[in-house]
């Protein structure tokens, strides 16, 4: 029998735990806070959140499923009559304390509705503040090696998906080193559902030994104020892509989702000066990495 | 004869001229720094940024006289064919230092397309960290003084147009005090084009004085970690607001125009805290008063 969307969840929810324990173990002296929350409309979710750890500065590993009648611009969207809904999923945005490690995010998702239709998305990104050639080609490795055990054709089009996904266009820049994103994964193309929830399941269980990989050597990587101030810099344009063109933000803000959940994914601190210039070859290096198409592996 | 596009345009650069100056005088220590901008497609700017001063941590004054090929999305909003547009305006928003003083933003602005049709728009309006009822009155006084001469149905009505305007949806709550706010003002109110012209400068040059009156007695009041902190975290929402909602940045940014100019409106610093609870009373109180219609004169 095809795995459930009462079984999905359940995973996720397995998922959400295992990840925080494993980030509480990384951190090494913070640990996770949690708010459980109901949607009005039915459903409700699990927001976990870490700060002022070792590693992690600001944090959250979110789990929801939420039911009820669609969101009308979804309706829209696929030019269909009212209908229920079921979406369930971790969501995850990492600020590190240190401008050496990344930034993190990942997205796992399902959505069903009751009229049959139903789809797999999500993705993992990473957003250095500094790219570091090496670090950016194993971060590609282990998403390559959790895609070529499903499809060979999975991480050229999911990470190709994930450089026009995660793009600032007003600033003609990615937002970091991209990674892969899917959305839309149904039993169209010739993979059952539960070959498709297999490979959900390895992208979700890939955060942890990636994230452990990004932040190996750099967690300890001394910093001044000069690096912190353009970490600062690069978290407003983080917050310039979540506010402006994330789709996910944007649709759970439009649907009255729950704003201290979606938002999670703000900086602890970001800053803005006017037409900062970079005047740093690092930076100058890092930014000239920030461009779609880059074939890292 | 009328009032034409030309005429109006340097008008906006005599503003934007008096307006930096009597703040350079006001700030008392720093002063502004000029980019000129040219659009390949018609028209530039001179955006102006103030910083580090003693009164304004960051700021901007921007005048642009914009024209070419009117852009898809104005079109298809007006059901019109293709025609070209002209498009001027004076924008302002200061960030200041201390958390007491509050951030202010003005915008005056004219349309005109090849086919006839023209608007005048603008508004200003104040985010103050801490809302202090009488400094809101006199605000509100300044403005409501300026539509009087005008027309007393004004005020009560570019009054609720703010409030609906600058409203945070997400977070249920107004940006700030409100102020003005009005769009497409056109002749088909029994009002000629001189008359609405003569009104929109009038908006613009109450600019300093109830600026000067806002800042009044609060530039010097003391503050400590405490107050800095919430003055980032009210940043922070006045970022949710331009990006998220604020229709002149959105538009701006779907029109490829200048990045740097458009968000110049962000603040030097912000924080997001995962549920950011108010314990002070002067915080909770000032979240009290951000709620649509309070009649502050």
């Amino acid at each position: 029998m095809e795995v459930t969307k009462e079984q999905i969840a359940e995973w996720f929810k397995g998922l959400q735990d295992a990840i925080c324990n494993s980030l509480e173990v990384l951190d090494g002296k913070s640990t996770f806070m949690e708010d459980q929350w109901n949607r009005p409309e039915g459903g409700g979710g699990r927001s976990r959140v870490i700060k002022d750890g070792d590693l992690i500065e600001k944090g959250g590993v979110n789990f929801s499923a939420v039911s009820g009648p669609t969101p009308d611009k979804i309706l829209k969207a696929l030019n269909l009559p009212e209908a229920e809904f079921f979406a369930t999923g971790v969501s995850i945005v990492l600020h590190p304390q240190n401008p050496w490690v990344p930034i993190i995010h990942m997205n796992v998702r399902y959505f069903e509705m009751s009229n049959g239709v139903w789809w797999f998305g999500g993705g993992i990104d990473l957003t250095p503040h500094y790219v570091i050639p090496e670090k950016a080609k194993n971060f590609h490795q282990h998403l390559k090696d959790a895609c070529d055990k499903h499809n060979t054709e999975f991480y050229p089009k999911f990470k190709q998906w994930a450089d026009d996904y995660f793009f600032v266009k007003h600033r003609d820049e990615t937002r970091g080193i991209g990674g892969i994103f899917f959305d839309r994964m149904t039993d169209k193309e010739g993979r059952s559902k539960d070959q498709q929830w297999s490979f959900v399941k390895d992208v979700g269980e890939t955060f942890i030994p990636a994230y452990t990989d990004a932040v190996k050597g750099l967690r300890d990587k001394h910093w001044s104020e000069s690096e912190k101030n353009w970490q600062k810099i690069r978290r407003g344009r983080y917050v310039e892509f979540n506010l402006v063109h994330d789709k996910g933000t944007k649709f759970g803000l439009d649907t009255n989702g729950r704003t201290e959940s979606i938002l999670m994914s703000l900086p602890p601190e970001a800053n803005w000066e006017y037409n900062h210039q970079s005047s740093s070859e690092i930076e100058k290096e890092t930014l000239s990495f920030l461009k779609k198409g880059i074939d890292w592996v």
